[in-house]
């Protein structure tokens, strides 16, 4: 049988790589690289690094394929994601067909952990409820830019016993502050962080998380709001594009 | 000045291991590693293999400590935990200060990430706040339960666009399903999912995740509450120790 291999190589530092992964690149005949559309060629240049060094079967292959462009106008978002990935299975399902021998492997390889606001592995799932080729796929987990934040912050995600909030530019004012002491915010286009007013709120910033680029800051939200707008503004105009995430705490340890 | 490495080793897979760790764990000159208290034999057992495996340089020292026992009768849950804290602290302390050289270079090992439910950060925080030794520390990243739970339900964490909450036991009631689509319970002694009694709930629950002992269960949670219970309760018994992690959804991607 086919099978696939849905490998998190990280959030941009090549050693990143777990042990589990590099072996898992070397199980693969054939790895399926997005080009088109992937404008970041520093991360682009990144994962050719990872290939270089870790991959050592002479016979692997690399397999380049364009990602489609999703569709926004006239749609809702989620409409325009379901539209997208539906796109993206027919584009998998034909790769696994006539990239693969009957009992081919090859892996996708993910930035961060295919668990964490990445769709590879749902969008699997379509290829295999489409029911057209017969395959199986194993995930393995990679660290994730939330974690590379956290670790150059030197912080622990979580207040000691106390919960956490992953989401969304779009909706971290449903969250922060009133409902959860940490948010953490992954996709942000609009920095929601601006509109949060509490006094007491601190940030923890970071971009290129990994990269030599590498930016962080953090500081008490209302003293350090203006100076990642501006580090945000200045680095994205500098390299073309950016990938930011951040953690909005109110409250400390030991506190009720 | 003496440097600490807080060096994430994954949550019980050897090869959880990154490139990144593994040179960490070279760079340091002591390896500390906490002894007494650790009744969970199968993980000190990974602990070895990591080291047995990954430590190349001939003249790296393991030393051994014991960590005290918490105090939980007559105080509240904090103050147990902020008590318990102080008193890691001083032997910390003790071992930067016996063990290193002054340019000497010392690393914890911790299970999963530094930054996920462990308290080295805070504690090594609060050895630096007393201000008797001087030395400064970094934060390497590592392959948590929450990740290896989901590369091996092969679900991704969140629902599309979604926000996921990461809770213990004691405050699920709160989130799920009310306020929360996709819970992570990652401390819970006493199995709070049981009492979640939503139709449309499912469960991804996994024990022991990464060891050659792995238990995964899913399902609706009606239908698999019990199996879990049971399992759980066996392997527990048998095994003399358990931990485990569970991700409680309610909905689908692409619903309103």
């Amino acid at each position: 049988m086919r099978k696939l291999l849905i490998i998190g190589i990280g959030s941009g530092n090549p050693e990143h790589m777990t042990i589990q992964a590099i072996n898992a690149l070397n199980r693969a005949d054939a790895l399926f690289i997005p080009t088109k559309g992937e404008k970041k060629t520093e991360l682009a240049e990144v994962r050719r690094e990872i290939c270089a060094r870790y991959v050592t079967r002479a016979d692997s292959r690399t397999v380049e394929f364009a990602v489609p462009v999703r569709r926004t106008e006239g749609v809702s978002y989620d409409g325009s994601v379901d539209d997208w990935h539906a796109r993206i299975a027919e584009i998998y399902e034909r790769l696994i067909g006539s990239e693969l021998g009957e009992d081919g492997t090859g892996a996708f390889l993910v930035w961060g952990d295919p668990m964490l606001y990445d769709s590879t592995i749902r969008i699997v799932e379509r290829v295999k409820a489409r029911g057209k080729i017969v395959f199986d796929y194993d995930v393995l987990p990679g660290i994730t830019s939330l974690q590379a934040l956290c670790a150059s912050h030197r912080i622990p995600l979580n207040l000691v016993g106390k919960p956490v909030e992953i989401t969304t530019g779009r909706r971290l004012a449903e969250s922060f502050p009133a409902r959860s002491q940490t948010s953490v915010v992954m996709l942000d286009g609009e920095q929601a962080f601006r509109r949060i007013e509490d006094p007491d709120a601190e940030i923890y910033w970071g971009a290129y998380l990994g990269t030599p680029d590498e930016i962080v800051i953090s500081g008490r939200l209302a003293d350090v709001k203006d100076k990642i707008l501006a580090t945000r503004a200045q680095a994205r105009a500098r390299m073309g594009w950016i990938m930011d995430i951040y953690l909005l705490r109110k409250g400390a340890d030991f506190e009720e």
